[in-house]
C-alpha cells in the first residue's frame, strides 16, 4: 500500500481538527500498521552522536540552514547585541510533520485504532457497539469515513481508564513493534536527520529543547527521550486528567482519566508552553496552521528569534502537500495558504524538505 | 502585631481547605504586610553558595540530617545497589511552611488582599460591593472572617483578567518591596536556610528539585529562580488557564482567565508532578496535610526513595502549631494527627525546627 498517495480527494468540510488535538487523515492506510514485537527498533538519536564538523550535515547550504546558524550565532555568540543568556534558552519544536512522518496518519491514532481489539476483550459488550465494530472490521474504507464523535471514543477508550503504567508499558511496546506501512520501518526510525540535527546543535549551544505536540502528552513522553534525546518533563501535549487513588493494598496509583487538561493545538500551544515552562521561547518549529499561534508569539517576544516552518514538498522521498499539493490537503498537517502568507509577510523561513535537505530521515 | 500568636482558638469547622490551594489563617496579622518600595530585597539563594565542607551546615547531627546525607549516599554513589541514573534523579519541595514561612498567612494571600485597591481603582462600582469593601476598611476582624466563596472572589479578581506580563511585573514588584509583618524583612529573607542548603546539595549530586506548591505557580515562578534557584518550568503550582488572543496592532498575548486548571494540593500534588514531569520523585518534602498524597506517591515507587515533612515546633526562632500546637492549628499548613501517624508507621522522616536546624532563616 502506498500509503496513501492514491483514492478520492476529500471534501474541504472533512478537514477539521479533532480535539483533544490528535487528527487522521482521510486516505489513510487504516489498520496498515503491523505490529511485530520481533522487529528491534534502532535508536535514532545515537545518530546524531558522531556527528562531523558540521553540525548540520545533512542540511544543504541556503537560506534555511543559514537562519539557523545566523540564529545561534547571534543569541549565544559572546559580544552579540541579541545575546541570550543560557538559562533563557528554549527551543519549540511541534512533532508530526516537524520532527517524523505525520502521513498518512498521525501514529498515535493508528496506535488507537491497533488497541480497539485489546479494549473489546476487556469489554465484550463493546464489539457490537459502534465505532468499535467499525474498527474491529478492518474495512477500511468505513474507518476512514468515521465521524469525529467517533473518533474521539475510540481515543477515550484507548487512552485512558487504566493506571499511567500500564499505558506507558503498552505504548511502549507498541512503538517498538509496529511498523510504518509504506517504509515498513518502526515509526522511531522515520524522523528526519536534519532535525535532529538541529536538536542537537541548539541544545549543544545551551539551548532547552521542548516538544510541543498537539499530540498526547504521554504518548510522545514513552519515547522522546530514546528518539530525540528529550525528557519527558520538556514534552509538552494534549493532556488529560489522571485520578490519585488507592489500591486494595492501600498502594496510591494514578488512573487516566477521559477528562481534557490541555488541548495542545492552535491557541493551545502558546497556552501550553506558558503553562508548562512559563516563558516565552526564542525559536519555534512546526509545519501546519496547528503551529501558527506558537511561531506568532515566539515572534512577537521581541529581541532575536525564529520562526521555521517544515514544507513537505517531496513526494518522492517522503510526501507533498500542503502548498505543495501532490497529496491533495487531509486533516493531517494543514499548511494553508493563509499560513505560507503570514510566514512571508512576518518573515518566517520555509524549510524545503526537497531543496534543503540532503538527507530525510535517520534511518536510511 | 506577634503574628498570630494570641486571640481564640479556631473551630474546627473553619479548617477546611481552600480552593484553589490558597489558605488564609483565621487569626493572621490580615493587612499586615507594608509595602517599602525602597526595602531592597535580600538574596537568600546566593548564601548557599560559598557553603563550608559541610553541604547541610546549619543542620545539627541527628536522624533528619543524616536521612538526607543517606539518601544521597544510597543513590549516587558509584556502585550502589540503589543507585539512580542522575537523568532520572527528581525531588520535590512543597513551598509555604517547607521551604518559607506560611504564617501568619500565605504570602500569596496578603499579595491578593494588598492588590484589592487597585482593582477597585480599575472598577469602581466594587467599592461598596462584598467582600471588596471589607477588605477596603481595613477591619482585620472582619477580614479574618470572610467565607470561603468571598476569598475566593478576592483571588479571582487580583490574580486574573491582566496579561500574563502585567502580573508578573506587578507580582514582581510586590514581592521585592512586602515586608513580613513580625520579621519587618521581605518574605524572600524568611527562607528556611537549611532546606536552601538540601537544594543545592541534592543539585550537586545530580538531582533536578522541584517546587510542588498548592499556591499559585505563576505567582512563585516570579521569584523561584532568585531565592531559590528553581527556574519557572521547575515550580509546579496551582494554576489557571490563559487565553491567546491579539491586541489592536495585531500582537498576540495571553490574558490569565478565572478558570483552574491545576488544584496542586492534596491529591492534585502527584497528578501535577505527573502531569509537568511525568515521572515519579525520589524524594519529597513537605509540612501539611496537603502534601500528604504527595509524600504516598513517591514512597510507593518503590527502591530508595526519601520523604520528610518539616515540624514546625520552634515558637521562639518561627512558629509551633500543628502537632506541637503552641500555636492553634489554623487553616495553614495543617499537620494533623493522622499524618503525625502515617509518618511514623510509613517511615518518613520528621524534621525538627528546634531540634534539627541551627539555624532558621537565609537572613539572620
Amino acid at each position: 500500500m502506498e500509503a496513501g498517495l492514491g483514492g478520492p480527494p476529500i471534501p474541504e468540510e472533512s478537514m477539521s481538527k479533532l480535539n483533544p488535538g490528535m487528527v487522521v487523515g482521510r486516505r489513510s492506510a487504516l489498520l496498515g500498521a503491523t505490529t511485530t514485537i520481533a522487529s528491534a527498533s534502532l535508536v535514532p538519536y545515537a545518530r546524531a552522536q558522531g556527528q562531523t564538523s558540521d553540525p548540520l550535515a545533512s542540511w544543504r547550504d541556503g537560506p534555511a540552514k543559514q537562519a539557523i546558524l545566523d540564529f545561534v550565532r547571534d543569541t549565544t555568540g559572546p559580544g552579540s547585541p541579541k545575546f541570550v543568556p543560557p538559562e533563557q534558552r528554549i527551543a519549540t519544536f511541534d512533532q508530526d510533520g516537524t520532527l517524523w512522518v505525520e502521513q498518512p496518519m498521525y501514529t498515535q491514532v493508528v496506535y488507537c485504532l491497533d488497541r480497539v481489539p485489546a479494549v473489546v476483550a476487556k469489554k465484550p459488550e463493546l464489539k457490537n457497539v459502534e465505532p468499535f465494530r467499525t474498527v474491529l472490521s478492518g474495512n477500511r474504507e468505513a474507518i476512514a469515513k468515521l465521524p469525529m464523535r467517533d473518533l474521539e471514543k475510540i481515543l477515550a477508550a484507548t487512552l485512558t481508564g487504566m493506571t499511567v503504567e500500564e499505558f506507558r508499558d503498552e505504548a511502549k511496546k507498541w512503538i517498538e513493534a509496529a511498523q510504518h506501512p509504506r517504509w515498513k520501518r518502526p515509526y522511531t526510525e522515520l524522523v528526519y536527520q536534519p532535525m535532529i540535527e538541529v536538536l542537537s546543535y541548539l541544545r549543544d549551544n545551551g539551548y532547552k529543547t521542548y516538544i510541543v505536540t498537539g499530540g498526547g502528552q504521554d504518548f510522545v513522553r514513552v519515547y522522546a527521550e530514546r528518539v530525540y534525546g528529550i525528557p519527558p518533563e520538556q514534552v509538552i501535549g494534549t493532556a488529560g486528567a489522571t485520578k490519585y487513588g488507592y489500591g486494595k493494598d492501600g498502594k496510591p496509583f494514578l488512573t487516566k482519566e477521559p477528562k481534557l487538561l490541555l488541548n495542545n493545538n492552535n491557541t493551545g500551544k502558546p497556552e501550553g508552553i506558558y503553562f508548562m515552562i512559563g516563558s516565552r521561547p526564542n525559536a519555534a518549529f512546526g509545519n501546519s496552521i496547528g503551529d501558527r499561534e506558537m511561531l506568532e508569539w515566539t515572534g512577537a517576544g521581541g529581541g532575536r528569534r525564529l520562526e521555521m516552518l517544515v514544507l513537505h514538498d517531496d513526494a518522492t522521498r517522503e510526501y507533498a502537500y500542503g502548498p505543495a499539493r501532490d497529496l491533495p490537503d487531509t486533516r493531517v498537517g494543514t499548511f494553508t495558504p493563509a499560513l505560507y502568507q503570514e510566514a512571508q509577510k512576518k518573515g518566517w523561513t520555509i524549510i524545503s524538505m526537497k531543496n534543503d535537505w540532503k538527507r530525510i530521515f535517520c534511518a536510511s
